[in-house]
C-alpha cells in the first residue's frame, strides 16, 4: 500500500475497470467509481456510485484526489444520445472538476478506434490525424480533445491511451495486432500516474507483437514495455492464402468489423 | 438562379447565415433553416424552422436535398448541455440525415479554434493535430471527426471550413491574421460545392493578408483565391515596440482571447 | 541566335516537339529527331532521322550535342513490347549515350501520370512516391530512375518535367488543374538548359491556376515562372454540384480518365 | 503439406529460388518454373519450363494459381537488352497475366540496388525515393511501379520484397548490414504470402544486426521477425580505422561496389 | 519619429549598418552603437562607441533600450581568434546584456552561410539543420542558439534574419537567388521588432524573385511582403548552357564561393 | 594491441577521458593529451600535455596520428571567456589540424545539453534543431556545426556523441533516462572510428533503458547496441504521484536542472 495520495478510477464496475482495480488496489490508495453498482471495497479502496454526466456528482467525486483514471464510458456503437452523455460530456465533466478541485494528472481511456479507418498496412503514431470508425471513436476524439485543452489552458497533465483489444487472450487474426494484455494495460496506467511529467501524452495501450499496427514511440518517456506478446497466440489462428472472400472492412482497416458499414448504431 | 440542385444551408440565421443566404441565393435553389426564426424567403428559397438537435427533425429538413452547408451551432464558449445540444449532437444528426437521404456532400462550419493553441509564430496547415482553444473549439474537433468518419465508412464527401474572424473587417491587430470576407468566405464555400471532388477536405476560410498563420495548401484543389486582403487595414492599427504588456495567452496563441484562462465558460 | 551551343531535341516530330522546335529555335543551335519524318530544318536547326532504340543509333545522334531535350516516346497507353522499345528501351540509350559523349544535362520529357494516382484532393510534390496510373506511367517512373541513376553514377545532371496538359487551352474541368500552354513549356525547357545547377530535379509541367494539384517548390531554382494561368477558362466549364454520376476514377484520380480500369492497353 | 491453395513460384532455377523452393514446398501446394531446366519436381509440386517475355506463355503458367511468387529476372548488371525482356517485359507479363487469371496477390523480387545510392549512414525506409545503383536496380523500380499500378488500378495485392545479401553468411563487412540469411527469407516471402491484408507493401528482406541500414517499419503489418543475426559474424571481419583507401563508392553507398562507376553492364 | 520607446542598432557604421540607420531613424528613436568611429547622430539618434567583446560595455550601451537589432560582428571569413571575439563573444554579451537590462526583444543578423552547403536545387526552410560554409558562418549557427537559448530559458523574443546578398543590385547569377535589397532588409527588421509576438524566429532576409532557394513561411507571422524582385536583373546576366566548367562548389553550393575549399580563412 | 594506427584522444584527464583512456588501451595506440596533468603513459601509449586553445599546439599534438577523439573542454556552465577559449576556440583548432596533417575522422564529445529544451514527453532525434540548455550546450552546437563544416567542406568525417549522464550508475530519475555507462560510452566511441563509414554522424551516447528519451536511428550504420540498461536501477528511485511540487524545469525539460533559469553561470 502506497502512502502517497488517492487516485480516482472511474468506470470500476466495467470490464476493464475491474481488472485495473484489481492492478491499482495493491499500489495507490483507490476511489473507485461508476454510474452502476460496485463491489464492496476492499483493503485501501472506498467505493462511491456517481453519475458523471451531472457535473454537480463529478465535483463531488473528484474532491479530495490526486489523480484520475478515467475509464467510465460506453465501450461501444450507441445511439447519439446515449454517446453524448456518458461519453461527450461525462469526459468533459471529469476534466472540468479536475480543474476545479486542483488535481494535477488524467489518464484517459481513449481507443484504437479513434484511428480504426487507417489501413492495416499502415504503420500509425500517434501524429496520425483522427480517423475513428464509429461515432463511439469520435467521442474518444472529443475526448482527446478536451484532454488536450485542459493541459494547454489550465496545465491538467494527462495519457490518453489508445487501448486496444483488452482480453485474457487474442481470440482471431485482428486480435494478433491489437491484443492487450490486463497486467500490460495495467502497468500503462500505472507507468501514466508516475512517470514524472507527462505533458498531453497519446500512447497506444497494447501489448508486444511482430504484428502491431501501432508505434509507440512518442509515448516512450512512460518507460512503458509489455510484459505479453500476441505472437504466442499465432499458431492458434489458422492461416489462409489471401482470398477474394477476405477483401472487406474488417480486414482492410484497424477498426476491423466496426469499420464495416453495417456496424452504425442501431 | 441555377437549375442544377437544392442546398440546405443550417444556421441561416445567424451571423455568418446571414451573409451566405445572400450569397449564395442568386447560385443555387437554397433552403435555409435555424432554430430561430428566420426572415421571409427570398427568390429561389425556402425557409424552414427545425431544431437539429432532434434527429427527425433534421431527417425531415435533409430530405430532398443535394448538398448541405451546416453552419448552425453556437458559435462561442458555452456550457458543456448547450455545447452538447447545439454543436455535437446537432452535427452528428445532420450527417446521419445526410447519409440517410443520399445527400454526397457537406460543408461544415468548423473554426480556427480547433488549432487556437498554436503559438501565432507557427505555420499551421491541414495535418496539424488539434489543439482546441475552448470547448468550442473540441466541440468542432468532434464535428471534424464526424465529417471525416461518413467519408471514410459512407463515401459522404465534406470539406470543414476553419473560419477565421469574419467580419466586414478587420478591428485589431490579431484580426490582421484571421480576418476573412463575407464574400471570400461564400465563394470558400461556393467553390466546395461545385469542386468535382473533395474527399475529406480542410480548409481555412480566410482572407490573403502578409500575416496569415495558415497554410491552405491542402485545399488547393478547391480553387478557392481570396479577392480580399488584410493588409489593407494594417495601417489603422497601432503597431507597437514588443512591450511587457504584451505577454498575454491573447497575444501568445492563435486563438486570442479564446485561449486565455479566464475566457472559460461561466 | 546563340552562339553557345547545341541542343539535341528528340521526338521532334510529336506534338510537342514541334511546338519545342519553334519555341527553341530563336534561342539555341538545334539538332532535331524523331523516329518519323521530319519537317525540313529552318535556320540554326539540322534534322535526323533515327530509331533511338537502336545503341548505335542513339549515340550517333548524340555525338557533338551540348545537352538534350529528350521528348521521344509512345505518349500513351500501349501494349508492352511497344512501350518496351519506345520508351523503355530508348530512354535508357539516350542517357547511355550522354554519358559516353560527355553530355553533361538532358531535359527528360515524363508526365503527370506517374503519379496519375493520387487523388485529386491531395497536393502533390517531388517527393511523393510514383503511382503511375497505366503502363505508360510506369515506363516514365522508370526513365526517372534512369535519370537519377546517371546523375548519381555518372554526373550527369538532368531535369524530369512531369508534364501535365499540353494543349492550346484547357478543354474540360479536369485539364482546369493539369493545363500547361506551349509557351510555358517551352520557357520550363529552356530553364532546365540554363539554370546553373540542377542536380536531378523533377519538375511539374503545368501553367498557373487556382485548381493545380502540384507543387513545384523543389524546382524553385529553375526560376520558371507560367505566363499563362488555366482560370481564365474555368467560365467556359460548367460547374455541378457534387452528384451520384461524378464518382468514377476519371473524377477522383489526378490521373483521370487514364485511372480508369477499362483504360488498359488494348 | 497445406491444402489450401497453390502458389506459382518464378524463377525456381535461380540461386534464391532453389532456396525458396525447399522452403515453401513443406508449406503450400507450388508450381514452380523457370526459363532454365528445373530439378524434377518433388512431392506437392510441379514444375513447369516457361519464358515469362513471351505474354501467352506467362497467361498459361499463371492459369489456376492463387498466389504468385515472382522472383524471376537477371539478378545483376546486364546490357538493356536482356534487361528489358527478362526483367521489365516478363514481370509486367506477370502482373497483367495475374490480372486476367484473378489472382489476388504478387510477392516480388525486388532489390536493395533500387536504394543503392544512399549513403550508408542513411537510415532508409519504404518511403524512401528510389536511388538505383545500376540498370538492373532500375529494372526493378520499374517493376515495383508495376505492382502498385496493379493494386491502385485492379486491385491484386503484393509485397515488394528489397532483398538484401541473400547467403549462406556474410563474406565482408558491408553484408553485415545487408545480410539475409535463406530461412529469414523463406519466412518473409510466406507472411507475405499469408498476412491478411497487405495492399502495396514494400518490404526489406535482411536478417536483423546491429549494422543494418534498413527501416522495415512500414512492414510490420506482415509479423515478420528475423531468426537471424548478422552480428554474429563481426568477429570474423578485420576492422580497420578509417583510411584514405576506404574512400571509394563501395564504402560509401549501400549499393556497394555496384555503386561504383566502373560497374557497368559490358 | 515614434513616441514609444529607444531601440539600440549595434553595428552602426558597417555596410548594413549604415543602411539601417537611415531606414529606422525616421520610425523610431535610435541609439547607435560600433567599435568604429561613428558619423554624428542625427535627429532622434545617439550614437556611441562600444567594444561588444567587453561584457561590461556591453550592459552599458544595452541600458535604458527597449529592443535591440545586433548587426555587429565581422561579415566574412577571418581567423578563429577574431571570429571568437567579434562574433561569438559580442553576441554572447549582447544577449546576456539584455537580459540583465529586462529588454524583451533581439533582432539579430544572422547569415544565409549557416545553410551555405545545401545544394542550390534544394529548397531550404527554418527547419533544415545548419550546414555552414564558413567558420564565419558556423558563428552564425552560435549566435542563433544563443538566441534560441534566451528564448527558451529567459523569455526574451528574437528574429534571427538569415541575410542574403545585401546590396544595391544583384551583380552575378547567384545574386538573383541571394539579393536582399536595402529597403527590404530594412523593411523585414522594422517588421521584427513590431510583429506582437515573435518566439525565437528565424527568417530569411532576401527579396523576391523566381530563383529564390529560400522558403519564408515559418516567419509568415512577421507580415513581411519584399518590395523589390531580383528577376528583374536576370536579363543582365549571361545564361549559358550547362558546361564542364561550371561545376565547381561555387555553382553547386548556396553558400557560393564561400563553400569553395580555398575560401578559407588565411 | 593493434598494430593499425594511432589515435588522439584529448580531455584525456579529465572524467571521461580517463575511462576511455581505460578502454582504448588495450584496442589502439594512444596519444593522450591534456591541458592538466596526466597520469603516466601505460602500454601502448604516449601522453602530451597541451593547450589546444593554441593553434600552433593543437597542431603539433595531431601531427602523426590517424584519427581523433575529442573530449577536451569545459563539461558545464561557464563564464563565455572560459567556454570561448576551451570550448569554442579549442574545438575549431582540434579541426583545423586535422585538417592540415591529413587527419579523415574525428570523434567529437557533445552532449546531450544541445537539445536540453526539448520536453522530456518528446521524442528526439538528430534531425531536431539545436535547444541548447545553457551557454555550455550552446558552444556544443558550435562544435557540431564546425564538424559539419569540415565533413562538408574538407571531406574530414565525425560523429559527434551526444553524450548522456556518463557515471558508474544512474543516481536520479533524471537519469534512468540519460544514463550512459563507461563501456557502452567506450563502445560508442570504438565503433565510431572503425565504422566504415560515418560522413557526419550525430549519436546520442545513452545506454538502454525504457524511459530514453532519445532515437539513435541515424546512428544505426555505427552497429552500436548498449550493453547496460538503465532500468535495473528504476526500483531504486522513490516513484510519486505528480504534484505541485514536481513542475520546475528540472522535471520538464530535457536538460534537467541546467534547464532552469538560475543554472545560469556566476
Amino acid at each position: 500500500m502506497s502512502s502517497f495520495g488517492t487516485v480516482l478510477l472511474t468506470g470500476a464496475a466495467g470490464k476493464i475497470g475491474l481488472r485495473l482495480r484489481e492492478f491499482l488496489r495493491p499500489l495507490i490508495r483507490l476511489r473507485s467509481t461508476d454510474i452502476l453498482a460496485l463491489d464492496p471495497p476492499r483493503d485501501g479502496e472506498e467505493t462511491v456510485r456517481c453519475d458523471l454526466s451531472d457535473p454537480l456528482a463529478a465535483r463531488s467525486v473528484v474532491a479530495g484526489v490526486d489523480a484520475i483514471v478515467h475509464m467510465a464510458g460506453i465501450p461501444r456503437e450507441a445511439p447519439i444520445e446515449q454517446i453524448a452523455s456518458a461519453n461527450l460530456i461525462a469526459t468533459y465533466n471529469v476534466f472540468a472538476a479536475a480543474h476545479a478541485a486542483g488535481v494535477k494528472r488524467v489518464v484517459f481511456g481513449s481507443t484504437n478506434h479513434v484511428v480504426g479507418f487507417y489501413p492495416v498496412e499502415q504503420s500509425v503514431d500517434a501524429s496520425a490525424l483522427p480517423r475513428p470508425d464509429t461515432l463511439y471513436g469520435a467521442s474518444k476524439v472529443f475526448g482527446e480533445a478536451v484532454a488536450r485543452l485542459f493541459w494547454d489552458k489550465h496545465g491538467i497533465e494527462s495519457v490518453c491511451i489508445r487501448i486496444g483489444s483488452a482480453l485474457d487472450k487474442p481470440t482471431n487474426v485482428r486480435q494478433l495486432s491489437t491484443w492487450v494484455s490486463y497486467r500490460d494495460l495495467g502497468e500503462l496506467v500505472w507507468r501514466s500516474l508516475v512517470a514524472p511529467r507527462v505533458g498531453a501524452t497519446i500512447a497506444y495501450g497494447v501489448s508486444a507483437g511482430s504484428r502491431c499496427w501501432w508505434n509507440n514511440s512518442a509515448a516512450g518517456h512512460l518507460g512503458f514495455i509489455p510484459k505479453d506478446n500476441a505472437d504466442r497466440f499465432a499458431a492458434e489462428m489458422t492461416e489462409a492464402l489471401a482470398s477474394e472472400e477476405a477483401r472487406g472492412p474488417a480486414v482492410v482497416f484497424q477498426g476491423g468489423p466496426w469499420a464495416a458499414d453495417g456496424y452504425d448504431a442501431a
